[in-house]
């Protein structure tokens, strides 16, 4: 058989490739290296154990270590952490428990995700001061909680995990303070949806403060105080969330090459400049369905899919990663955003659009419905083609609606076509022009029609 | 100026084109005849009247007959009944009040609806006995229940009137029995969704009779009992739903186009077979996306769409009405059903297609997170060419996923694309993978790539 199919990293890509890869041949050697002992795990649930929601962090685990031996006959081998890639030999170095060796590989897949950016802060080193990126983060908080009761909280970054984490520490009756540098939380949702939430933020009581930067925090062996503006404002506890960053030392050590938003290059199939090295999840790039150009939009789906894809073509079936949108979705308290394509102006105008938006708000169901709650729908197009190329939706409910403009993201579809589609109507459900189709049906109307 | 646009028939199609043509033409003569009293309404409300979920009939009216005629300038007629049309001539004859003029026209639209099929049940003429279709049945069968306090109903008929229905009645603690000939309710949902319904409607102690035929009612006034299979069960009430057929007699004695599938035959601007008669709504065909064969699907969004597009092409910007996919969607009780495109087998076939499909079950929430229901996807594809031809889905939640599959269809969508769609995952809203790639994928495992 020759040497083995080795993936760096035991997450949502390395994982998916790795069952993949089972599945399609039971011969194959496959050896996982994972650094930490969690694998398989749904960070994205972690805001979801710290609120209460969830009673375990096992519960967040999908498959277990054990369960990739047994069933699947993975060897994975956690509390590995690979030091070194050499492409030319086909080898890898491992480190474990203090000893150190050399693996052979036939095909590499590096799986290394990425880690929390740590912004220069005073006193980040600070009891009762997190990022919350690894399941070790998760129980961190949720034991400073149980053991300090904090009263009062800051977090830094208004982005997904901002959002997430003050909807949690809330759950705890914790006073939330949200900072955001930018003038909008959530930015990739651009500033329509971002002012929806805000203002749904605001009502839940959460002190928000836009445009506002952190200098650090103030505390002797516990966090007291955070510092913006030369002011101190006193807190007992603050999660840092500013975003995250590829994982790609190893690959650049290696002479992999790396693209130019900071993440692994690969092609359509998960390929780097090396023909058996293949990079996938929230370390490597991927391809944008609007743009055909390189993105680096680090979420569970896309690490899921390309390992998938990957797993499928190293054991013979030559599988496209596929292409992304940048659809992502986040809940804020009783609301909740959604977005997918290009929806800010400048980056629009840089992939040479000319883009043109409208902005709508339409209830959910039939006016005459109970429950029927408005939707805001922000729509972006292409003046010249009348193509779509990007929407947000806000509200307290129907967002996963932004599935719909994904799809049509995917067909390259005209905003025409996106008024005409036939969606699903019945009081209970939507009004009979469905919120995604008047957004459609008003943007049409200012769309100059060069098709 | 002319003659005017006439417009035969006030409710979705009619109106719409009377707005739409209104605003794209400040100075158009727009002239409506409704032979009732009722424009403007959303049929598709009146379970929840009946049910209590909507206080009043008004409700659902979108826009008043004083609103048209002073806000929107329409020279609405209501209680005013078309009797004849003479396309040569280009006039038609309306009856009014006991007396008959005759209108010329520059332009008409047929928009004359549908009407409830009458199947011939002995005992259809007694009290308590109702279809329910106009704005008048859901005011009589209100009245019906307040004072006659029924304890038990039939409901003739499973299709949407008769699941409806039977949560409208259940909600005014009657005892409901369903009675539908075929062996499944729902039938253009597939076997799939509707045995998830029956299920669910059982649960709700709905007493649901399969592939049974009602032969009439009984009773001297008010109807005391159903007779089915020689035998009599009594019943205080009675609902008749077993579907739909298009009002197109005006039409066929005016030598107006009939098609192959009973509703008026129109082209892609719904126009007839006279260049200055066009015809949308309940009484007209549409183009199915998938078949691009004519299909007759009478729903609320194909009529205002049509209605729509009519108005603009009418005041000279020729519109396409836009094919349809016969997507639909259904609550019943706290569960519902979703459909799109071709699930039928030998519609499949008849249409040259070699249909392949899957049924799967996957939660519409991550695994972890409260609240994840099951919802049961079956996917439909043509094995020769991979492409998604039609898809329901069933469960207490989740049922606008249809969408994705909806624009997929509009698309001509693979599966394998389906697969690889960037859709929306937080673990509030989804698994990682949707229910409906999920579907997509194990789908994809079983058709023959011939791409």
């Amino acid at each position: 058989m020759g040497d083995p199919f080795v993936i760096i990293g035991g997450d949502a890509a390395g994982m998916s490739a790795a069952s993949k890869a089972r599945r399609e041949d039971p011969d194959r050697d496959i050896v996982v290296f994972e650094r930490g002992e969690w694998v398989s795990y749904a960070a994205c649930g972690m805001p979801y154990y710290v609120k209460g929601d969830v009673e375990t962090l096992d519960d967040l685990v999908q498959v277990t270590p054990a369960e990739f031996r047994t069933e699947r006959d993975i060897d994975l081998r956690t509390e590995h952490e690979v030091v070194g890639i050499d492409p030319d030999s086909q080898r890898v170095t491992v480190t474990t428990n203090g000893e150190r060796f050399e693996q052979p590989y036939d095909t590499l897949l590096i799986a290394t995700g990425a880690h929390a950016i740590e912004p220069p802060l005073d006193g980040r080193d600070l009891d009762g001061v997190y990022t919350i990126h690894a399941m070790d983060d998760a129980d961190a908080i949720q034991d400073y909680i149980d053991e300090m009761e904090p009263e009062s909280a800051a977090i830094v970054g208004g982005g997904y995990v901002g959002v997430e984490m003050a909807e949690a520490l809330d759950a705890h009756g914790i006073d939330v303070s949200v900072f955001e540098m930018l003038p909008h939380i959530l930015q990739p949702f651009g500033e329509s949806a971002a002012t929806v939430i805000e203002d749904h933020l605001r009502d839940q009581t959460v002190d928000l403060h836009l445009e506002t930067s952190v200098d650090g925090f103030t505390g002797k062996e516990v966090v007291d105080g955070i510092v913006v503006d030369e002011e101190t404002i006193p807190v007992e506890m603050a999660i840092v969330g500013v975003g995250v960053a590829p994982n790609v030392e190893l690959a650049q050590q290696a002479g992999i090459e790396i693209g130019e938003t900071g993440a692994i290059a690969t092609d359509e199939f998960g390929r780097t400049n090396y023909e058996n090295v293949f990079a996938a999840g929230d370390c490597a790039q991927s391809r944008h369905v609007v743009t055909g150009e390189p993105a680096h939009v680090p979420l569970a789906l896309t690490a899921n899919r390309a390992g998938r894809a990957i797993g499928q073509t190293v054991t013979g079936t030559p599988t496209t990663v596929g292409d992304i949108a940048g659809t992502a979705i986040v809940k804020a308290f009783e609301y909740g955003a959604a977005r997918t394509g290009i929806l800010d102006e400048q980056r629009a105008r840089d992939a040479e659009f000319e883009p043109v938006s409208v902005e709508i708000s339409a209830p959910t169901r039939a006016h005459y419905y109970p429950g029927a709650e408005e939707l805001t729908v922000n729509l972006v197009a292409d003046q010249r083609t009348n193509r779509v190329i990007g929407a947000s939706l806000a509200g307290p409910d129907g967002l996963k609606r932004i599935d719909t403009v994904a799809t049509a993201l995917h067909g390259e579809m005209t905003v025409a076509t996106l008024e005409t589609l036939d969606l699903a109507y019945a009081p209970p459900y939507s009004p009979v022009w469905d919120p995604v189709a008047t957004a459609a049906r008003v943007l049409n109307g200012r769309v100059e029609r060069t098709e």
